[in-house]
């Protein structure tokens, strides 16, 4: 095991975008062949494939930021429970289609606004990739938030469905909202802009689409679990890097 | 990987028990902390540390016969899942506490008359071992024989679960009866006994006990999965391995 050391902010930082990206792939990677109907499932299957993509530009880039010979591989399947600084929420279980969507749904609001942001950092590197994820981005908000209005405003099963994903996940929502140490260390650089805006408009793209979805609104100012963006994890997490890792540490430096 | 070769009757049937017991622990094991009541959870748990301790025992001897310096360490968690020889039934999901007590059921009534017969085995060290186990399994039989009756002559909720369980784990029953190529060799070469009155008395405690549950006693004729006990497993063995050998992996050589 490395010893811990003090990182530089924009390396966590890319670390963290690019967690919340590999685990939410493989937690929708799960889905793959069991989606409720054939395009569903592969519009599943398409996202988690975009968040592949977006997690190997960030493992990419945060290996050259750190400097120290480490690539995609070595960051994605290498690592400990502890090592990574993903939101909670995507570590959360799929549950059914409905707590899926809903999850999805949260995390997608969240990147809307917030690539498009990131896509005037100062750092050209984290600006490039970001300008690439917004578009792609804009597909899976469109997906999420119809299936969110769909489940929400649909049959009584449905809707409690949802009511009951919402209780579920709503104490790992608001993790995303507050920024970490580098987070803010990067803010006050000015490598990243301010978040707040981002904060205002995901809490208004929830409030939009679950009213739509005659969904309650819950309340962003109750207490919520912190953790995962500084490595405090659930238990869950160390069950999916099981799974994840298992190939990359029973022959390493495997390759295709 | 190493290259395949052949190997020992007496090998691959040592990691055949030991597998048989290290697989359905780590299946058992999920059970801790989540069983119906505390007492039943408590004595599932107990099942599964006697199954760690058989594990145990047999891949010492197994890592002896083999010579190659491998210890229980190495045959648990440095295989892959071609090279892990359990039969398919232990590797089958938990599902409710019905169908996990079914499997285990079923399990222990081979096993019951398998470690009688086994103790008088020629080799004393495998007869040792299972002399030793033969008092342990008489509770566990004890135990999921008494559940499988209180559970198929119960409610009809109880009993619609384990006729469902039962239909369910059925095509992964006949396994246990059809000798792998090196139980043959061991009972040609007379280091086991003939298996076929294990085999007599398997179906007559099948027979009784799902009498007595009211359930009906399935048609041993029938067609039936096979493959575990020479290497060709299931789906679900892979995601097991990955958790059972997570740590092991992660971290080579770790011990306590």
């Amino acid at each position: 095991m490395e010893s811990p050391q003090p990182s530089a902010p924009l390396f966590d930082y890319l670390l963290h975008l690019a967690d919340n990206a590999a685990i939410l792939c493989q937690r929708l990677g799960a889905w793959c062949g069991h989606g409720p109907v054939l395009e569903q499932d592969i519009a599943l299957t398409n996202i988690a494939l975009d968040q592949v993509g977006l997690a190997r530009m960030l493992y990419q880039y945060a290996g050259q930021v750190e400097g120290k010979g480490r690539g995609e591989d070595d960051l994605a399947y290498l690592r400990d429970s502890w090592d990574f600084k993903n939101c909670l929420l995507v570590e959360m279980p799929n549950g059914d289609w409905g707590q899926t969507i809903l999850r999805q749904f949260i995390y997608d609001a969240w990147a809307l606004p917030l690539y498009d942001v990131l896509s005037k950092s100062t750092d050209e590197n984290l600006s490039a990739i970001a300008i690439r994820t917004a578009k792609e981005v804009r597909y899976h908000y469109r997906f999420s938030s119809e299936w969110v209005i769909r489940l929400g405003d649909g049959t009584n099963e449905s809707r409690q469905r949802m009511v009951d994903a919402l209780q579920f996940l709503w104490p790992f929502v608001n993790e995303l909202t507050q920024p970490a140490p580098y987070e803010q260390a990067l803010m006050a650089s000015g490598v990243i802009p301010d978040l707040s805006g981002v904060v205002a408009s995901f809490k208004e793209s929830l409030r939009v689409v679950f009213e739509e979805a005659t969904l309650p609104v819950p309340d962003f100012d109750t207490w919520s679990q912190t953790g995962g963006k500084t490595g405090v994890h659930t238990e869950h997490l160390g069950y999916i890097l099981a799974e994840m890792q298992h190939l990359q540490r029973t022959y390493p430096q495997a390759a295709w």
